[in-house]
């Protein structure tokens, strides 16, 4: 391509709106442009790398036996009321109606269009196993989308769903998409993790994600110092170390502790460290208040509590609920005379003498003990976090900030029998399918790869999927050697189908190498000065190296570079 | 692709909602299913024939100088307001809110956001021409959608937009697009006509549409038995060939004409030749009621006519706009004393003591005459019909029906103006930009192409856009000889690239021709009992021709296929 009859440009200046150096530099790239909160414009510059990571992908979702599909994104509301999840999805689902009034959303993913899509009067177990994929525009409105193409309202996703007729056929279609997923953000350069994870708001058996290392990642990932141990934080067990407290159980006493709310004015006003508190915390599960019993100096991990509880909703119950609940002001919660039911962490178990909130205000208990109260249900409730070890080898956890770029899932029968999506097995009874769930979202790949390749000057895409692996540079458009010994280069490259840009702009030398840099082309030959000497400079984006090279070897320098 | 292990199905009957051969073949050869009203899943061997079309467009398009973006479905309302297009597509736009109650809509087209991704501060006329180009989901409200893929309410469209600095510019770019529109349309094989159009509501200086000739056509395309003239019906001019009447002008008469409200009831009960009545049709413009005068045998051209009232909607007026206005029953309006505009065919001029309705309930006027009535403005209204002459040669018009499968307009400045887009001229003077429109809906074209490839066993795919090029088929999956056979070629095709398509199903062979006739295979060859003499058949789908090849020579066969 040439820059001199394009549409071309690049920004000087970071963006207001974008909170991120990836986004900033996508959007002075020229690569992506806001169109509204969420939702990006992806320009000619971006559309070159994403449709790279598109080739990518559907090359691995072919060569691993998928079939491509499109599905509408405009689907009728009843299709999500039947599987229950209009309800779960709630605001986060852009709904609309047509002209007839007809209720519609725009879909979110498309579980159940797929599970529609396969359904067949009759079809026999012979017919399995299949796989269907689709790169397809998803809606998702986010109440606070950020970090540019990071998590966005409307965004391509390659979703592929598998269907089997047992368990064992689920096993086989999940690994084989495991793989092509390791093939895939292998080929797109992604520093990744793969960490167990929870199956949320899709269901399901198990699933996993494919976490982009990033500083800028919204999940954090959890490995392990010793082992191939990696897990997202929300699931990821606290392996109990605590000793069981010894010494007399003591006398429960109420003690006046004013305007003391929280454990750290209630541990200074009383002179006793954290630990020996107990935080009770008020929430609302599916509209029906609980509490929950866990160490002072933990975290609640909500995932965990609201997988115990098998709630839908789970959120902090509100300063009216918990006063009408402990019958005291917000910050004195306690579990002892409590009459909704108490879920206690299992450290809790352990201890002795600690102190909790009286649910009167401006009091606390000391000196409490497990006899004191009642407890429904004791589990692993609490968040990890540095200093806890590895529930597979022992060795002290790590934590890294992670991008989800993929998810695997396995949903088992939840939606084949919410749609009725069955099949007629050897004996011709009906049994109903096995559905896997596998998705990676595009644009955020791009971003991911955005955040981990770049530097002060700009992005650094890898060769697999930048706009351009070479540029050609031309210091003077008014130096006729200059400009010939780069077309005839240019020429090639054209001939050997090789996707080169030649910068034939009329703009200063300094202003073309800064853009070359800024929009992180890998591979830049400048002809300058040298040229009358029979040179040309070859630069590395990634080191910077630079290496002078003939002018007769720079054909076979495009040779390595594209062919490699 | 191996039939054995792959997603498909063929459907034995046609479907109950379908309208039209062609979307019954395309339903039944497992391309397409319905998923609501006008939206429809694109099935995987569907995807196939889908994405060779878009294979074709974009090459074209890129051969041709644009460059690809991509811009989202969601935009915001005020987009649209602010280029007044909010109003005009009315309910054909699905509008929807988010979260926090801001008004989206589903992008129809996308002039506005090109506009808006084209500016930049300081954009110099050095930086023109560019022609940025998408293929993307658009959205429609259609009121009735029908024939399949024909008319829809999420389509994939490839829409290019061209910024020019002046009107040569823009003719150049409008020259070249053109150009690459009938390359696009010529390889996937469609029979169709360029013919003038209306810009309607893109605005603009010029419109041009491609036909494609089909029974089903929604349009009407007119052309000549003499010369290479082509339009669309609604734009056509009506040659008046019609002489002055000779003869006395008559005194004006009221009639009593009870129940005799239409012109077939009016000419019966007065035995007159129709063309002998005026009607006087009331129209609403905008809400402003008006009348067109046109002759009795005549049909009024409603584009004509909103484009004479320069009205956004011109639509019939109701019965009780009618009876308020001519203070008579529907069926008796005509122009004398009308206190609304009357608007004339210039036909009308040559008419003498003609009969027109009397604006009273039961009573005509016969032997009418200009000199009874004022006429607001007399221009051509009238829809052309067969009889009619050429506006070009004067010969005999002809008439098709045609499928819109692209279209090109000429937009000038109107956008450009509506959303601020400028350049800085030679002498730094900001001047508005001058754009074109291009589209071409994907579906529709796969819709066309199935529409004039079909016969009574299924569709016959032109061999650009096939699901695959070839199919082989093995007669007996028990004969060892014929599955080796087969499967050698197979993994000859695999090797080199070739996407056949393999039936290993164990089903009879009747049903694995009658598939692979219905899904518009061109090419078959089949190992049956010939595979022990060594020979198979080769099956032309266009042409039924059959032919026996021997084995050795199959290779260079499935070379010949797919090379040429």
């Amino acid at each position: 391509m040439k820059l001199s009859n394009s549409f071309f440009y690049t920004l000087r200046e970071n963006a207001k709106d974008e909170d991120s150096i990836s986004s900033n530099l996508l959007v002075r790239a020229g690569m992506i442009k806001k169109s509204s909160n969420g939702v990006y414009m992806i320009m000619p510059m971006g559309k070159k790398v994403l449709a790279k990571i598109e080739d990518i992908v559907r090359e691995e979702m072919d060569s691993h036996h998928a079939q491509e599909l499109l599905m509408p994104a405009l689907i009728p509301e009843d299709v999500y009321v039947a599987s229950g999840r209009r309800e779960s999805f709630g605001d986060n689902m852009f709904s609309l109606k047509d002209r007839y009034q007809k209720k519609y959303v725009l879909g979110p993913t498309h579980e159940e269009l797929f599970a529609a899509a396969a359904m067949m009067d009759g079809k026999s177990y012979k017919d399995f196993p299949y796989n269907l994929y689709q790169i397809q525009t998803k809606y998702r409105d986010e109440t606070r989308p950020r970090y540019g193409l990071i998590r966005v309202r409307e965004f391509i996703m390659k979703d592929a769903y598998t269907f089997d007729i047992d368990e064992a056929g689920l096993d086989v279609a999940y690994d084989n998409m495991y793989d092509a997923y390791c093939k895939i953000f292998d080929r797109l350069g992604l520093n990744y993790k793969i960490v167990r994870a929870d199956t949320g708001l899709m269901g399901g058996l198990l699933s996993e994600e494919y976490q982009a290392i990033s500083s800028i990642g919204e999940d954090t990932v959890v490995g392990c110092e010793g082992c191939d141990f990696s897990s997202n934080l929300e699931i990821t067990e606290v392996v109990d170390t605590t000793q069981p407290e010894e010494g007399e159980e003591l006398e429960l006493e109420t003690i006046l502790t004013p305007n003391a709310g929280t454990i750290e004015e209630v541990s200074e006003f009383l002179n006793q460290d954290p630990s020996t508190f107990l935080k009770t915390l008020i929430y609302m599960a599916d509209d029906k208040p609980v509490a929950f019993l866990i160490p002072g100096d933990r975290d609640l991990n909500e995932t965990k509590a609201s997988k115990l509880l098998k709630a839908t909703n789970l959120e902090m119950a509100s300063a009216d609920v918990v006063e009408k609940v402990t019958h005291a002001k917000v910050g004195f919660a306690g579990p002892v005379g409590l009459e909704i039911p108490v879920y206690a962490d299992r450290q809790v178990l352990k201890k002795k003498n600690f102190t909790v909130g009286a649910n009167k205000t401006d009091h606390h208990h000391i000196h409490v003990n497990l006899k004191d109260f009642d407890i429904a249900e004791v589990a692993d409730l609490c968040q990890v976090r540095p200093g806890d070890i590895c529930p597979k080898c022992g060795k002290p956890l790590t934590f890294d900030h992670g991008i989800e770029v993929g998810n695997l899932f396995k949903l088992g029968t939840k939606y084949s029998k919410a749609m009725g999506l069955n099949y007629l097995d050897a004996n011709n009874q009906l049994q109903p399918v096995w559905m896997g769930s596998y998705g990676i979202g595009l644009e955020r790949c791009m971003a991911a790869v955005a955040d981990q390749y770049n530097d002060e000057h700009g992005l650094k895409w890898p060769e697999n999927i930048a706009p351009f692996k070479a540029a050609l540079v031309i210091v003077s458009m008014k130096d006729e050697k200059q400009k010939e010994a780069a077309l005839e280069l240019y020429e090639y490259a054209k001939e050997k189908g090789y996707d080169v840009l030649l910068d034939d702009r009329t703009e200063r030398p300094g202003v073309k190498f800064k853009d070359m840099e800024l929009i992180g082309i890998p591979h830049r030959i400048t002809f300058g000065k040298g040229v009358s000497e029979g040179k040309a400079e070859y630069v590395l984006r990634s080191t910077s190296e630079k290496q002078e090279v003939a002018l007769e070897d720079l054909k076979s320098l495009l040779d390595q570079i594209y062919t490699k």
